[in-house]
């Protein structure tokens, strides 16, 4: 199990850099510091590896959120939480940014917000019941929103790799844009209708 | 020139299926057919190639926003019409998708949304001197909002390739989402301040 684990932990590390087609069972066997033959032992092949990643970096958001769930806030507000939860997974766990690039880069495999957005729509169907949710908005329109804002957290992660200069943290960023999107861009609700024809 | 046109945009489709790392001067060769030694002349390294797929990206987009500066329309409507117009970029213009492609894959290289991003900002100070941006936020945040969206739009149509089933375009999505992100997701200002801890 120790070394099952030492390789999936390794693996993270090499496909979160370099990507599924840019990642080796023989690099990965270098990094971890073990031999091939034992890497071929727990995964035959690079695929069986990438869907182990997956399933950890999935395993890694799903524990996290369940501490949310057993919170007193608010729907609308756990939401919030949520999402600022999964900027700071993003941000901390190469299995949450691996599971993200490869659910990417392979097609058929689970995508990693299958595993939040399920969470999400409940939430705001909640919210939308309990009158959380300003008048003019459907819950539907929210959780593309909140699919969008999460999509702009891995955005500005990626953007930010590999740079010398002091960032932000996505969390706090996340946090900022979230309080426009509460609040509303526009100053005046009757400026609002036309400005999307 | 037209084989240098062809070259470009042949090249524009490879590296936005295949990224830079996956993509060849011999592959693009074949699919442009053309000889080797005819892509070599225009372009002697891939790194040569992919600069221009990346300057291609940059002026289609700057060509589509030169028309919507002359718009008469306020600078709130102008940014919000400025992002649907990079989604229907994004949506049918590959050296667009190249150019976000390659300037994520090529650290070094300019980012598609140093192309707009500059004048995202000024209309939205001249928003905000305008008062057309609700009083509780500033238009760095709001700009932050729009790189988010921006990503939302490319993730989304990201994870509709490959897929066979019928989707929503990436324009009538956005429009949705900036729906709610003008009049604000939460019910009561009230509300708003005690969700952002």
């Amino acid at each position: 199990m120790r070394t099952r684990r030492t390789l999936v932990k390794a693996a993270a590390e090499e496909f979160d850099r370099f990507g599924y087609d840019g990642t080796s069972l023989s690099r990965i066997s270098t990094v971890a510091g073990l031999s091939i033959g034992a890497v071929t032992f727990h995964f035959p092949s690079k695929a069986q590896l990438a869907d182990a990643v997956q399933e950890e970096g999935r395993q890694v958001t799903l524990t996290a959120l369940k501490g949310l769930g057993e919170s007193p806030a608010s729907a609308l507000s756990t939401v919030v939480d949520l999402t600022l939860e999964l900027a700071r997974l993003m941000e901390q766990e190469p299995s949450v940014r691996s599971a993200i690039r490869l659910g990417r880069e392979r097609p058929g495999t689970a995508a990693w917000s299958d595993t939040w957005l399920p969470c999400v729509r409940e939430l705001l169907d909640q919210a939308h019941e309990d009158g959380q949710l300003s008048s003019d908005t459907v819950p539907e329109d929210v959780a593309a929103l909140v699919e969008y804002l999460t999509s702009g957290a891995e955005a500005y992660l990626c953007n930010r790799l590999g740079s010398e200069l002091e960032f932000e943290s996505a969390v706090t960023q996340l946090r900022r844009v979230w309080q426009v999107a509460l609040v509303g861009v526009s100053a005046d609700a009757s400026v609002r209708a036309p400005l999307i024809g």
